[in-house]
Order: C-alpha cells, then structure tokens, then sequence
C-alpha cells in the first residue's frame, strides 16, 4: 500500500491497526490509553539496592529469554553497558530470543552483531544503527525487522505500549545506593540524561549500572530511586573519550561558512526571527557553524534567543553564558562544554525524550520551536531526508530527533552540500524516508537555495529579503550532471527494517540489498 | 472483621479483593500493575493552551457529571482554586455527582459542605479533612463513606488504580502559556508541588489555574507542559497570608522545651544517630523544638546530619544554610523561609509525594529515613495513634504523612502532652486508628516516656543512656487519674469514612456520631 511519501508497504506490516504514513498531524486530537508498568512494591524499607553483579541484578529482576532489553546512548560511543549486559544475559545466564529496545545503538555495540548472527538477540528497535549491527541487519540476519523510530517516535511507543521494557538498563555517571541517577560527576561524566527517563518509569524493572557510586540522596536524580530495582557498581561503565568529545568545534571549512552564512539570513528573512525566538540546530558542520552567523544577525537586529533544545555543544552553552539565549533544555549532552554545563549554568535545565519531542504527549518542545538547522544524507525532490541508509541501501544513520524537530518547528531548514564525493545529496528519490517532505521547508545547498512550495509564505518572505532561490528540481539535476545519475539499487523482497513515523505510521521500509555480482 | 489493630471492619467494604489491615510490610514483595491515564494527542503545535475561563477549561477537557476531579493543598488555608473550580462545574456547567479527590481539605474549602449537603459532591478522598466538610461528612451528609489516605497512600492508590482523575486542577504560582507549572515565583508563591507531581501524571485532563503567567519556558517545571490540556490566568489563586504563615517559630513553652529536649536525648541514645543521620520533624510546638534540642547533641557529638524530608519549614532551612544537614528534599512548604529557600539554597529540593512517601514503588524517602518526630491527638497503650477525629468523633485532622514516616523511619518519636485540657492523650483505645501501633516505637509526655516492647533494641538504647521510660499504660493510667476515664462515644451504624492504611488495606472506620441527647 502506498503512502503519503509515496513508499510502497507491504499489507504483512499493517496488523494491529497499524496504518501508513498520512502526513504530519495526522493523529492530532486523537486519544491515547498509556500503557503501565507491572512493577514490584519495594514497602519494607531497603538500606542498598547494590547487588554483586550484572549477572546478579540480572537473575534479581527475574531477567528471562524472550524479554525486551532498554538501553539508552548517552555514552554515545563510549559505552560499555550494553555489550557488558547482553554478555551477562547470553553468555553467563543462557537467556536467548532477546529483543534490545535502545535509543541509539552505533560502533561500540559491534559485539552485539554477533549475538544477531547466533540468533540470540532476534529484535532491535532503535534509533540509531551503526557499525556492524547495521551490516547484520542489512545483510537480513536478524530474525525479524529491525523497527527504527525517531527520538520522539520511542516515547511515543513506549507509552502506548507498543515497546513494552521488561528490563531497563540505566547507564548512570553518578549512583546512590538506592538508585537515584545523575549523568552530573563521576568519570563517565555524560550531562543529561534525559533519553532514559522514560525508558525507566515505563520499564517493569530497571537495573541501575554505575561506575560512581555517591552519598544518598543522589539530587536532583534523573532516574529515580523509586523506578530502579538493583543497582550495580562496575570498574567503568564507559570510555569517557568517547563519551563527549572534548569540544564541537565550529567549521572553518569556507564552503560549510558560505551555506551557514545562507541558513542566518534565511532566518533572519522570516516573521519568527524575533526577540525570544526559539531554535535548534545540529552538531554537523554546516549546521553548527549556522549558530556563528546568527548571533551576527542577532546583533544586528538587536535581539536575543529566547531558548535553545536539543543535543547541546558548547556553541550553545556559550551563547547562554553570553546572555545571547535565555533558556538552554538539553535531553543529551555533545561535548564537555555542554556536560559540564548542564544543571550549573543557570538557565541550562535537562529535559526528558517525551518533554522533547513525543508528537503523543500534550505539547513536547518541538512543538514550540521556530527554526531547526538539520542536515542529510540525501533530499530528494518531495523535500523528503533520508538520514538512515547510505546509497549503497546499508543501514549506517539515525533519524534521532530529525522527524520530529522537523514536524514540531515553525521553519525547518536542511542545510547539506549538493554532492558528496561521487553522489548527488538532492535526489530524484530518497533511499529511504526517514522525514516526510511535509515537514521540511528550506534546503540550503552550496549551489543554491530550494523553498518547498508548501510554504508559499516563506518563499515570500525570502522574495522581500531578496534571497535568491530556485527549485528543488534544478538543484538535482545540477547534482546529477556533477555526478552523473545515480544506479538504482537493487533489492530482494525481505524486509529487514522498518522505518515507523513518529506518530506510530509506516514511513518507509528498508529491503535486504541484493549482492554486488562482481 | 478484625484487622490487625483490632479495628472491626464491616465486610461490605471488602470488595474488589480490598483486605483489612494486616501488620506493616504485608504487601511487600507482592507486584503492582499500575494504571495510566487516557490522554489526548497533541501533535500539531499549539501556541498557547490559555483559555479564558475555568468554565472554557471544564468545556476544553470535557467535564461531565460523574467525574473525579483532583486538587492538591501547597495553597493550604489561603487555596481559592477548589472552590473556583466547583463553583464553575457545578454551578455554571450543572454538573453533579461529583467526586473530589484532594491531597487535602481544610476551612478553605468550607462552601464545598454546602455542594455535599446539596448531593452534588457525592464523595471526598483525602488526606485533611476539617471545617464545615468535616462536620457535614461526620453527620453523615456525604452519598458514600468518605477514603481518608496518607500522602503515600494517595499516589499509591492513584498508580494502582483505584482512584482514576479525570480532571487533575493544578492551582500554580506561576505557569507558562502551555502549563510548565513551579511553585516559585509570583504572588502566590507556596514552593514545593510535590503533591501535584502524581496527579498529573495519572489524570486523563489536567487544567493548571494560575495568577502569574510566566514565558514559556518555565523552568525547572513541577508540573510539565507535556501533561497539561489547558491553561486559565485568573486573578488570585489563594491569599498569601494563609498560604505560608510568615515563619513557623520554635515553641517557647517550657513544657515543650522539656518534652523536645527529652525527644533529642531519645535520638542521641540509637544507633542510628551518627554523622550523616537522616530526620524529618513536624512543625508542631515541641516537635520543631526538638529541632533545637538535636543540634545541641550533634554538636556535642560533632556529627552532622545527612539529610531531612518533609514537609519543611524555617528552622531545617537555617540548619541547611549553618551546613548541619547535607540536603533538604521537599514535597511541601510551610512558612516563607521554606518557600523562598527550595531550588535555590544548594541542596534545597523538590519532590513528589510517590518519591516522598509511596509504599507501593521501589523505595520512596521515607524507607530511609532513621529518625521520626511525629505529634498525635491521641495514643493509646497500643501504641496506634489518631490524628484524624476529635474527643467528639468528629473529622478534623490530617494523616498526612504520619503513617508513612512511621512506617518507613527506624525510629518513629511521638511527642504529645498526657493530656489537653481535659482529654486524655495517652488512652485505652484511640478514637480512630490513623497510624498503626506497629509503627510506633518511643512515646514522649511531659509525664514520661515510653517505648513500644515490639523494640526491646529501642529499651536497651534508652536504659544504657539512663534514660528514664515507663510503661505506655502506667502513662495512660495517669492520664486517666488526671482527667478522669473518658466516657466511650457513641456511635450510629452509619459508616462516614474509611480510614485505608498507607498499603490499601483498612486500618478503620469512622461511623456517624450519635447526636447529643440533651
């Protein structure tokens, strides 16, 4: 069945209502039964929660095969915890038919794709899929669809019960006996930890895997104490290299400069760039050099940001210091400037995945937000990002919160160079959609800047300001005669990953890629 | 049916597998499948949920006859909101059937008695109740018994179930136009939401009333955007000179000075007073004076306390600023001091009343609690304690979070005079069992204390210390010599409340009182 983004589903995926993709508000005003947790009563009081092991909390929480792991990316990847406890659970207790339900899983979870292969880990549900457990899963080795949602899509499931967490595992900086969570302090310093929070009071149990264990009461706690049912303390739960590099440093490459100088006056070219106006832009280069060229027309204009969301890097924290931006509301930190900001800076609060960017709750902050600066591997001609598959079809990306901040803000603007070494980033069509054109609204590209035409009010606003434009369909064909047109893929039927919109729909589905015959 | 207070229960209250009391930590270990709200999508970004009238909110949300609506006490005495609201759903939109369920209910609310006499309200759940709701629910006005919970037993009833909100109210000092709701700021500042925080988690609708709307956003939210449908501005959400009383003074009277001085040398006599302790106090006369007596002993001691919960008051926020005790953790507010002191003294903060008191999650704060200091109306030589009824049998008190802090705490301290004018205080049999004697283990008199023989470790404290103790009856027996033996009440059939114990169980009834024959 055809979608709204012109992606063909198959009928086998549309059980239990499920339903395509519609386009965006699709779901507005409908309502939702929440789903609960089956959770133990903890009445007698406990001095320590701390238990010897993983193995230990493990067989603690009457971990079983067939039960659904969380996990969330905080330690990006840095992370140990997850290789550390599906090891426990495969190997030492035997437990198989797992499914692992993690916000974002990238090359530091290689060792997972041999579980894949043994057919001990049969499910993934993710945002992103990286390294070898992409390779596995593009190659149709796990056993059934990997389900691939945004960071707002994932609160969304949980709470409608369509991930129901059996066992969430908290990789925490900072733990007190009892399992009040910080990502502030400790070794593997992480900043927010605001993608586990509702991973943790949706999860029948939760197990808490710390390498610092801190005085009761660990405060103001991310996770807890009264959601976790053991603790853990571990010789590291991360290599904080990788945790947070030391700083997002702004590009100095002059085409990176030129675009973002473009994506600023397309902002400062619009009714919401006014005093208080809100944004989020991305780590990429282009996307946070934008930051630089807005403070310019911030000053000129003689206005200030009013908030700022997001994955935050010290860019953002410095504009915050600078009074620049009034309110940082960070759901996960980039780089150490952010992390050893968030909760100190005045102004810098945390912020749970749900209160960013779940299109079910009753208002996240995309909702409230006027500009995100995004990139993409490829936009193609219906404004649709593919921010998932490389153009060999192989899964190596993650929407993230790319769908979402998309949707809830008032001017999304793609910012990506035309061509990538050998392949065109503005397409005739996407590999895959991961956000539907419908929510994206400017792309800025090194050879020229396209206006969707859902937005006639925008291309007039860039008339008035006497921005340049042209159409998306001249960009590609600028692309294609740079690089020539681009070779079909060519697929098998299987389908091992599905791409679900943020409201619960099929956006897109992604087929096991056929063998290069050589 | 005999709980295990000797309470007789009449089964017709046994329905739906509700038990009668049976000991403290019966439930534990036992698993809970908690309830979650019906909530309504909002996935096209709103600019503003403000509405302009609560009537306009009661229409947003669909208020219908039959419903629960929910309201929690930081405005205490000085709360407008309770009767804002009733007066526009039953009023101006003639609702009725109507189901209040309150964190608690005082004087402020007297014009609700007139709604139960009309047969509008048909049925209160609380923690206080006092004034005219009191006196019309003892004469048996109210349709059904009124449930009489702790602070705990209210988010765990709520979390199970057994109370769904369909409309939470939350009566904010300051909220943003989409419902970011503090208890700081604004003219009706009261601090901590703690007891908000569950409600609005489990309400299908929640509606925040507030008279300083704030930018958006407002933050660190009590109560999140996330969970809110609408947002009302109206003139004044309480009077600030009932909100918080402008200091809550330590005691003068030298009979209480006595009774906390001996409170504190109970304390000093445990184990459990060591450097990093953890207490929680009342703000009654000669509990807040123990407050004094405790520092003098950590002096001599040279300890420092770890941590105190409760609600707060003036003194523990000096203690905090002197660095006597490492953190204050804060689900309600009582004088000015506290509520300019929570989230911006360091280590001053907010929590919710699951975190606080719930004994159906995993360990709420009062599991860790070693020390208690608690007052009482009445106890009797078993040790239960009333704080609910009058010497007339009439409701006027609070359980608040008496049996959850007595239950929870190592060492639970009830101080009280033997007798008040002429009623005893320590008796043969409490009006009514609101705190279970297996949670009570030292009672302080200006005649004596007592410990209870459930803690013979307790008695072997006291005795190496030189402490003093009698036993509870010789107390009782003295009390009596005093005042004289009280005459039994007399009661009607009728049951007017039900007192639940903290786990769901029954601990006891209140039945109607037998007018007075002159």
């Amino acid at each position: 069945m055809k979608n709204a983004v012109g992606r063909d589903i198959p009928e086998s995926l549309l059980t239990n209502g499920r339903e395509v993709y519609q386009g965006k508000n699709y779901m507005d005003g409908k309502y939702m039964q929440k789903a609960a947790p089956k959770t133990r009563r903890y009445e007698k009081p406990q001095e320590s929660k701390i238990v010897d092991s993983i193995v230990d909390a493990l067989k603690a929480v009457g971990a079983r095969s067939g039960m659904t792991f969380s996990f969330h990316h905080h330690l990006r990847n840095g992370d140990f915890v997850v290789n550390m406890v599906m090891q426990a659970a495969i190997e030492e207790l035997g437990l198989d038919e797992i499914t692992i339900a993690a916000t974002s899983l990238g090359e530091a979870h290689d060792p997972v794709a041999q579980y894949i292969e043994d057919g001990k880990v049969v499910a993934i549900q993710t945002s992103g899929i990286r390294g070898k457990i992409g390779e596995v899963v593009s190659a149709g080795k796990l056993k059934t669809p990997a389900i691939i949602r945004s960071h707002g899509g994932r609160p969304r499931a949980i709470e409608a019960g369509e991930v129901h967490i059996d066992i969430a595992v908290v990789a925490a900086p900072t733990s007190d006996c009892v399992g009040n969570c910080r990502g502030i302090g400790g070794k593997s310093n992480c900043g927010s930890l605001g993608y586990a929070m509702t991973d943790a009071k949706y999860a029948d149990h939760v197990i808490v895997v710390t390498d610092c264990l801190v005085d009761f009461p660990n405060m103001p706690a991310s996770v807890e104490a009264i959601d976790v049912d053991a603790v853990v303390v571990v010789d590291s739960i991360g290599n904080p290299k990788k945790i947070a590099s030391a700083a997002a440093r702004i590009s100095q490459n002059p085409r990176d400069l030129m675009m973002a100088e473009n994506v600023a006056k397309v902002i400062a070219s619009t009714p919401y760039f006014k005093d208080g106006f809100s944004f989020q832009t991305g780590v990429g280069g282009p996307s946070l050099a934008a930051n630089l060229f807005l403070e310019q027309e911030m000053n000129k204009r003689g206005i200030k940001m009013g908030w700022a969301i997001g994955g935050i890097c010290g860019p953002m924290v410095e504009m915050l210091k600078k009074g620049l931006v009034g309110k940082v509301i960070d759901v996960q930190d980039f780089d150490l400037d952010a992390v050893n900001s968030i909760n100190q800076t005045p102004g810098h609060y945390e912020m749970s995945a749900s209160q960013y960017a779940n299109p079910a709750n009753k208002g996240a902050f995309v909702n409230k937000l006027d500009f995100v600066v995004l990139a993409a591997l490829e936009i193609d001609t219906g404004f649709n990002v593919n921010v998932l598959t490389g153009s060999d079809g192989v899964l190596r990306g993650a929407p993230g919160g790319h769908p979402d901040t998309a949707a809830g803000s008032k001017c999304c603007i793609i910012v990506t160079p035309l061509v990538r070494g050998r392949m065109a980033t503005v397409c005739k069509n996407v590999v895959t959609v991961t956000t539907p054109g419908d929510c994206v609204d400017v792309l800025v590209t090194d050879y020229g800047i396209a206006v969707n035409p859902l937005r006639p009010d925008l291309i007039q606003c860039l008339d008035e300001a006497g921005i340049p434009h042209v159409t998306i369909e001249s960009l590609q064909e600028k692309a294609y005669s740079l690089v020539g047109t681009p070779d079909d893929l060519e697929w098998e039927d299987k389908v091992v990953a599905v791409l679900e919109a943020r409201d619960g729909t099929i956006l897109d589905v992604v087929r096991k890629i056929k063998p290069v015959k050589l």
